[in-house]
């Protein structure tokens, strides 16, 4: 199953069997895109500015204010790692303006040994500046405790300026939910101890294997192309990750998945967009696979594997009476049983045939894995939007809802 | 807007504008229905069992090994009242077998301080049993220490008998997803010290609501007959609710719709299936909004509301440098704050007048307001299937990928 097409880059696998045909004209839209936009080339910049504050800063506890592609970047990667190397740091996010779980939140750390990475990109999200404002009145946010991350120019570089609080710019070609890769992403993640040098690491391999390989870069381009050609059969792209250590990097898909293709097209003006899922396996073979298997053939699913979980439980050889037919798991290490459930569902799924299905593999949870699937699924969004005809980096759906609120904030 | 048919029940209510033209022989079908289906009436069984049981255990952590049915329920019930009762007890869930999620989990409580609620429906669940002998070899699960939940006859009930542990039966004709109101939820609930019976009496609001009241089962049917009639063009739904507590209660409404919607119809054998997907607001505006409001019309967003928050968080009437412009959301509580902005976002979705939308809205964060939406929405659940002609209480389709399994722990 699902090895008829096998390119590996260094250590992360993608394997498929369903074709598309290629236009050769798509490498060389991304290659001029490449000239504009900055996500391609994050993983060059110089981070030592970011190492450097990353060293002089003493708190325990690391507090991102920002919210959508201000958190979700560092998020996903910061679980993803976290789980298996349980930083001295902890991240916390502050990404909602529900009181609820401010409450709890900020109940849960101790807001003077805290450090505060204020991220904004237009400087001026509500959400972020509501909480920023809460913290500032009790603690005053100062060169001592924050940091600011936004466009370089806006309100809240000026804001930083007037307080003397150090800040950074995203580059103004980087959009938020493409920059867990530039300071909005990694400045948070180097001051909670983030091996960031690893996590560009593993970005510039896939980067460069898409530039510079031919058949890694036909392979990519071949499931963008099936995934833009089918986009009204298969508008649903399941990703079912087979570790908890993925949940983060789930929802950092789904963000760009969903924001970056769910666009009226450039020239016909019509709806077009693909519906991003992410679920995590085990468990969610028991909430949404009954869907996949035997509903309404609108899915396409993607699977991601870890072959190396570098830990050792086991499932212990013992009996209990009357479920000795149960002994047929005994002595299997917990890693070996999750990775035989991945497979099992994926054969059961391909016998039907008629579901598009694929399979990442990679070796180990460590930051340059997780830099490669980063740039993986970022280089996949930008050749699936230039194959619809959209445009990947903007998001003017969501500006009417933002000025009907600032209508009633004003009591209009 | 939203406003042309409302039905208050009791305290939640459910408003929309969409219309269908209903076939009252739906009403006579579920009346038909419930003569055999289980979960309409489990509000009205005797609890008293599970309240000795609970008045009974002294142990701290509360720990259910358990997956997808039983499991999501208890957990959407916990998680939504915790954030603001904070039960002094704790509800740990082990539902799946990701080591590293299993390692971390097993940490973060004393072993030795607590009280397993072991619950499978089949008995045979290839997770759980695995977790289970995990535990037992560390700390022997016995009387004193672990209730089993399960079918009546299963072998883990002789399993439990076979070691003097007290177990519960989940009634044959209710379905794991269908089964947060019988012992499989309220058993680990009462452990913990939720108020059972104001959860069943939320339940019970609804359910007679929808038998008792014409015009409360008229909406609800209204809004049933449109999803079914609709479900080619709308095959994604959307639950867009506003406050972290429903994290969980999505993904129990994620498991119920999913695996009950997703079928072969009876007579037809066609894929049928409505994919259902959850939101938290406002967080998600930043991640998955633009995709509804530019993306492909196939989806519809019922947004959850809390009127009372019972939270006096405010933003303080502070000014930052630069940042005058944001001081209009001064002086606003969070939870103002909050629902304006999901009342923001409605306006802007009903705006666009071809995206179906809906709104439920709670009193408060309470057991009979989420009890309400449990039964809510397997009323919804069990009428949108009868309206697509398949059977919402089976889930065949996951059968191939466990005899798989079972084949390869066996190495053939």
């Amino acid at each position: 199953m699902c090895s008829n097409l096998k390119t590996k880059i260094m250590m992360m696998t993608n394997s498929f069997k369903f074709t598309a045909h290629v236009n050769d004209e798509l490498s060389d839209a991304v290659a001029r895109e490449r000239k504009t936009i900055g996500f391609y080339d994050l993983c060059d910049q110089d981070i030592s500015p970011f190492l450097e504050l990353a060293s002089s800063v003493k708190q325990k506890n690391i507090v991102i204010i920002g919210i959508g592609g201000s958190a979700l970047g560092a998020s996903a990667v910061y679980r993803f790692l976290d789980l298996v190397r349980s930083f001295e740091k902890k991240l916390h996010i502050l990404d909602t303006t529900d009181p609820l779980v401010l409450d709890s939140k900020l109940n849960s750390f101790d807001m003077e040994d805290a450090y505060y990475a204020l991220i904004s990109k237009s400087g001026g999200t509500i959400e972020t500046i509501a909480v920023a404002k809460y913290i500032d009145s009790a603690i005053t946010l100062n060169k001592e405790n924050c940091v600011v991350i936004t466009d370089s120019g806006s309100i809240l570089e000026k804001f930083a300026d007037s307080r003397g609080i150090q800040h950074f710019a995203i580059p103004a070609n980087v959009g938020g939910r493409f920059s867990v890769l530039s300071s909005a992403g990694l400045v948070p993640l180097a001051l909670v101890g983030v091996n960031i040098e690893l996590l560009l690491e593993g970005a510039r391999k896939v980067r460069d294997a898409f530039f510079n390989e031919q058949g890694y870069c036909h392979s990519l381009m071949q499931k963008a192309t099936f995934y833009a050609q089918h986009a009204n059969t298969y508008n649903i792209n399941c990703l079912f990750s087979y570790s908890e250590v993925f949940r983060e990097f789930n929802a950092w898909y789904v963000q760009l998945w969903g924001e970056s293709l769910g666009k009226k097209q450039r020239h016909s003006e019509l709806h077009v967009g693909l519906t991003p899922i992410g679920l995590i396996g085990p468990t969610d073979q028991h909430s949404f696979l009954q869907l996949i298997v035997d509903g309404k053939r609108d899915k396409s699913v993607t699977v991601i594997k870890i072959k190396e979980f570098e830990n050792e439980m086991r499932v212990p050889d013992n009996s209990f009476e009357h479920l000795e037919s149960m002994d047929i798991i005994n002595s299997y290490s917990f890693a070996e049983l999750i990775n035989m459930q991945a497979d099992s569902m994926m054969e059961a799924l391909d016998s039907l045939d008629d579901i598009p299905l694929d399979i990442i593999e990679i070796e180990s949870v460590n930051a340059s894995e997780i830099g490669q699937l980063i740039l993986y699924y970022e280089l996949l969004t930008a050749l699936v939007a230039n194959m619809l005809d959209i445009d990947a980096y903007d998001q003017p759906g969501v500006e009417m809802g933002k000025i009907i609120l600032k209508d009633k904030l004003q009591g209009r």
